[in-house]
């Protein structure tokens, strides 16, 4: 799955860098799980060979939506990405970034939520030069559309893209890179696919129980049991757990894939409130009331 | 400040060990906050000289509080403690500390909360063996009264108490070890005197905006600038902080003492929802209910 971006023409490892004084690099391969790749050489244009991850978890409490601040606070530039921006959180979020002195490059999703507005629309226009991302496979726009095995590079610091769906068929987990200069333990963005004792539902936007199932088992419980595991929601009050935990006591996943199947066919679920708001919204980087009033302008 | 606990005599640096294979140990001196205390020999009792932190933040959404789980899991019984646990929360938190296989030996109060009721009452209940603490100077029940300069031992891992009152008079700060087998940056557990770009209300309980100015600048702001900043509440969806941000960015605390105190008395605060239930309820660990029913059976 090598892939191309509209930037520049890869190198197998380490893609074109779009500012060299701001090495936002994103890298391509196809990803084995099992050997995962070894990226010990970072870009010639990043301004130190050390890397230091800040990270700050934040929480929007109405839909209980985490977003996750990451920076390479050891580069010079100290570039930084959200994972998860929720639309009625983006001053907090743009306010921290300000007063910690990051350089915002990046707002991601891991998927096109139901339950909740993302920020990307209204940080690209607050924050100008930010790049919005997506999977390709969510259908959705955004600056850059990722898929399995690519990496997103922040300063000397990079997440890797692993293609998690069954939630949605666009969702992927993030996960803090494998290397020397990398945090340890490493860290798994995991979105709606794995939650803390919990998952998300599998009835709605392309959702499969058994692609669910396999894309934990193969992509999130293939890595080291110490990985922190962050969802995307907790309704509970948890903030945090590990690849280990999960594998033990998920009450759903830690099943065979048939009573896991049982399981999410039985839940019950209400009909999602906010879906047919947050959806069309997310498909469109959260930015739909702009996109639609030019033509609004017109029929007036 | 030399203390004395009721189980065996101090010494100067390392105090006594009630259960000798399982060291909670309590020490006590007074702390000079300028020259901190560098214990680098820890108890012969200890199984290993190592030490590893575990470390979960818990949010319970109705009184937006957080509660602390932290363990030394480098020690062969894995000891543990919680800090400002919530009642309506204790099984959730029994279940983690089970799961991830520690022995819960403290459950402990920064200060009496007038916004929910603690947890430690019920944990006592339900985790017999587990001892509560809270401090001295807060004149209520606990099964151990802490003071400013005691050190809270987990395994190798300890807490320093710092007093911190202000926004009650019994408010301390529990402060990470200072010493080469101690987390690094160290975390200071702040309860509500220093919150996330905001701090505790000053009006009630032996509120004192004086005090509390004091507190934080004596006892918070003179930790390294790295310390991680772990509030008992945050209401817009911050997790942690650090002091050097505090320093800069908390617009009260940053401000001089007398900016500081015209900004407290002119909050306009509703009453305390809570407190008239809380207050006494927190008084005797929250265990109010089961302490009335003895004269309740007399007068019936």
């Amino acid at each position: 799955m090598l892939r191309l971006f509209s930037v520049s023409p890869p190198n197998l490892f380490v893609q074109s860098i779009k500012n060299p004084a701001f090495p936002f690099l994103l890298a391509s391969k196809k990803l084995n799980t099992n050997v995962r790749l070894q990226v010990r050489g970072f870009s010639a244009s990043s301004g130190s060979e050390s890397s230091k991850l800040l990270f700050r978890q934040l929480f929007e409490k109405e839909s209980s939506t985490f977003t996750y601040l990451l920076a390479d606070v050891a580069h010079p530039e100290k570039p930084a990405l959200l994972i998860d921006p929720v639309d009625k959180t983006v001053d907090r979020d743009l306010t921290l970034v300000k007063e910690l002195g990051l350089k915002l490059i990046y707002a991601m999703n891991t998927h096109v939520h139901a339950d909740h507005v993302t920020g990307t629309g209204l940080i690209k226009g607050k924050a100008p030069g930010v790049k919005s991302i997506i999977s390709k496979a969510s259908n959705s726009k955004a600056d850059l559309l990722i898929e399995h095995g690519d990496k997103i590079y922040f300063g000397n610091l990079f997440l890797e893209v692993r293609a998690t769906p069954g939630h949605t068929f666009g969702c992927v987990t993030y996960v803090t890179g494998d290397g020397p200069d990398q945090p340890q333990p490493r860290m798994a963005f995991t979105g709606d696919a794995l939650m803390i004792r919990g998952c998300g539902r599998t009835d709605f936007q392309g959702g499969s129980s058994n692609q669910l199932y396999n894309s934990v088992h193969s992509q999130i419980f293939t890595l080291p049991k110490d990985t922190l595991v962050y969802p995307a929601h907790d309704y509970r009050g948890f903030t945090v757990s590990t690849v280990g935990e999960e594998m033990v006591y998920n009450p759903r996943l830690s099943k065979d894939e048939e009573t896991f199947k049982n399981i999410m066919e039985n839940l019950n679920l209400a009909y999602p409130k906010m879906i047919d708001v947050a959806v069309p919204a997310n498909m469109v980087c959260g930015l739909q009331d702009l996109i639609k009033k030019p033509s609004e302008a017109v029929s007036s």
